[in-house]
């Protein structure tokens, strides 16, 4: 638990909302975004009602527009569609605290050029994380996490996720403030992937782990082994 | 067990040999392949010598040139440094008979520049094994995998190895070619990792694997959950 407030801009999507409902669950106070007001307010709704139904009594979940939730929170989770991030990014902007952390999870999925979902796009800055800090404020450190983190496991809520949170970043302590958002959700577990750069790979890894869930017929995760 | 006869081009380094010792045990017949033929043939003699210590005795794995270990095999599989492997190709490509299978294992690592093993270069055909298609003869099928596997995992012949394999190419028979290497050694499992050009991921994932690594100075590999 924490008394950090939690914005998760795009957060009326699956992995956003995923997201919200484990963390929600665990106690941290939580501002849904959306471009739209009202669509933000009904995913909290139904999200405050989905935790009521699991046993959680509460919690603090709440909806705002983009911008307003990105203006009151030390945390901004971004769980966007890549072809959304440029233009969600030069819009709260201006209304990230100093101090604060963005947390990046967008993948550069060929959908959004309309190709396929196991594929990703090359991105000038060398990744969407990368590109998010290109857009990032001054002052405003960027890490990037929980790609590989499938919906579907987030949303099930009485079941265990199982997946290891490759956390990419350049600042040592920017990364560690994400240990208590990754112990969160029963069944991660944090992994130091180095630099903001690494996150060209953990993306990449996003399409192939889509690939298996095609091939497979399931939905699968990442455990990286020799780690104690 | 398989008549298949295996070469292992570049079999001196680590990862060659590391992959010569599981198989040899399990009774493939294997020629290590280096440019020196004495080299190759002291690799032979070492690598048995380690096998008849573990307790396995009539293993059947020699030394020859590259060429003339191309020439004689159906499985030629590569574990050469990434700037070694475009004249490796050209030296024995005119070897290869047709219907034999090439297994890459080359990874872009940056040290081919003098750079970190950590990053991986851009390769101008999109990955080491699409590097390899186009070098490869008409008529032989390529096939990326056991990049991910550490060569320190497949050298303690007494531990089991904890990663999957990642198995990627174009043509589903040549992929399925490799599940008795996969399941020759303890702890792996075959993953149809989808088209050759999804190598570029899983190549990628090698620097990844290196830099968790160093950063936790153990023996790190790969496991996809989700998978029964």
């Amino acid at each position: 638990m924490s008394n950090q407030l939690i914005a998760i801009i795009g957060g009326t999507g699956d992995q956003g909302k995923g997201l919200a409902l484990r963390w929600a669950k665990k106690g941290f106070e939580i501002i849904i975004g959306s471009r739209d007001r009202e669509r933000a307010r009904a995913a909290a709704a139904a999200a405050r009602a989905m935790l009521k139904a699991s046993g959680a009594d509460n919690v603090n979940l709440e909806g705002a527009t983009n911008a307003d939730a990105a203006a009151a929170a030390q945390i901004i989770v971004l769980t966007i569609p890549f072809a959304a991030q440029i233009a969600t990014l030069k819009e709260i902007r201006e209304k990230i605290k100093a101090g604060s952390l963005i947390v990046d999870v967008t993948v550069p999925l060929e959908p959004a050029v309309g190709g396929k979902p196991t594929r990703i796009l090359g991105v000038w800055a060398g990744s969407a994380a990368q590109q998010c800090r290109e857009l990032a404020p001054e002052g405003v450190q960027v890490v990037s996490a929980f790609q590989n983190v499938g919906a579907e496991a987030l949303i099930s809520l009485d079941r265990e996720v199982e997946c290891d949170v490759i956390v990419c970043g350049d600042d040592k302590e920017a990364k560690q403030s994400l240990r208590p958002l990754v112990a969160a959700i029963p069944g991660c577990r944090y992994i130091d992937g180095g630099p903001l750069a690494n996150s060209r790979t953990v993306e990449a890894i996003t399409a192939l782990l889509i690939g298996f869930n095609i091939r497979y017929k399931t939905h699968t995760g990442l455990r990286i082994t020799g780690i104690e």
